[in-house]
């Protein structure tokens, strides 16, 4: 038997020429590797963490789990409906994810209503290094694809293969607006824009001096996957560009 | 055929013997009910709105998102991982559902994972009125069941009386604690405040001077249902208090 720094030694280099997992995914090497079991932790974390009893996935879903928490820090162009901040894209997936759950008996077609809140959850997660891109900056929204695409390839590597497949396509079928659920998510996601603009006198279409036509033209698409949620959207719309807005929603006053 | 003002009285006068929905719920009056098809609207709304297109079961729904996004602005006793601010209980309620997503194979009861994110997006809505009870606050918990169980009652009122029942339902499993779902959504939501500390060098059980012991106590229930998650809560929380955090979990170096 070799001395114990020497065999150390050994190991290191052995593993140093494996590849790390997100080569091996590339490689397609997924789940069972002809590789000794821990070359994995090895090969991608630090010699801090190479004997705690965690799993190297449940370390993967740490990190990620981490990593998304910025969305804390990312703003949006609309206003929590007090009016007294910029709301961010966590507290915003929060609200859409409610709505899901309470006006989910408004989508015309058939939908499988957790695939709408997963969809409503993992929306905006891109953001993280994409930012907010405003809804009516039309140059900002010709790279928009490609920015969001390239940080859903790095955030959500983070994760094990398994789940970051499923939550990469939960984001990709919400962008493609090719099913059911997308489009009924996405006539959410514009009502929860228009709701926050409205109870804020026109919000950032008055701040940043959108034209009614715009608003009511890039909303529109709510109309096929829940026309009655249209209609009401459309006549905030019309109630917050004539200065005459909480009219249709009235607030509540507490306890 | 009587002048349309003593017409428009008549019908004022008979609308106004009628209960409102409220009072009809207490009445058991739900669903179908042998009166004119339009009684909710005139009994329980403003006249402004009288003539919108909108039914009254969806204005019941907007006045409780609306009246829900007070959420954004209650804060607890936890910092955002970045530990720049407190953060708000509408931010924790994303981050906690996406745990959920993340971390559901680590249950060790069968549980329906739907039901579990839904546990996540509803369990804190009641400290609109209740507030945040700190969790080391021994005083301030002996009253938390009562104040939340009020906040319920009048939050969960503004949906229509299907909804207000599965809602306030969700939120009281959660709180008894006798399901798999409940008990696997109170570890991740004991996990999120350990993670919050942890990433914060013991943040709260530092700032509000908590023994381990308690800390301990208090996060161990999370053994029963998801016991891998805890045998990693117990050890950050060792690492938090031993001054030596960030060992096993390692935030992500951006883009």
């Amino acid at each position: 038997m070799l001395p114990c720094p020497v065999r150390w030694a050994l190991w290191a280099w052995v593993y140093s020429i494996l590849p790390t997992t997100s080569q091996a995914a590339v490689l397609g090497w997924r789940g069972s590797l002809p590789l000794p079991a821990h070359w994995r932790v090895a090969r991608n974390i630090s010699f801090q963490v190479l004997y705690s009893p965690m799993s190297e996935r449940l370390k993967q879903q740490m990190a990620f789990l981490v990593e998304i928490d910025k969305m804390k820090g990312i703003l949006r162009r609309t206003r929590v409906l007090d009016g007294s901040r910029y709301e961010n894209d966590a507290e915003h997936s929060w609200h859409f994810a409610m709505m899901a759950l309470v006006l989910a008996e408004y989508a015309t077609e058939p939908i499988d209503l957790f695939r709408v809140v997963k969809m409503a959850l993992v929306h905006d997660i891109v953001e993280i290094d994409a930012g907010d891109t405003f809804a009516y900056d039309d140059q900002a929204r010709q790279t928009q694809y490609e920015r969001e695409r390239k940080a859903a390839e790095r955030i959500f590597a983070l994760l094990p293969p398994d789940q970051a497949a499923e939550f990469r396509s939960l984001w990709e079928e919400f962008v493609a607006q090719q099913t059911p659920e997308a489009r009924f998510a996405m006539a959410l996601d514009r009502l929860a824009g228009v709701l926050a603009n409205y109870c804020n006198n026109g919000g950032g279409w008055r701040e940043f001096q959108v034209p009614k036509e715009k608003v009511i033209a890039r909303n529109s698409v709510m109309a096929r996957a829940a026309p009655e949620l249209w209609e009401m959207a459309r006549q905030m719309i019309e109630e917050a560009f004539a200065d005459a807005p909480l009219g249709i929603i009235q607030p509540v006053a507490s306890q």
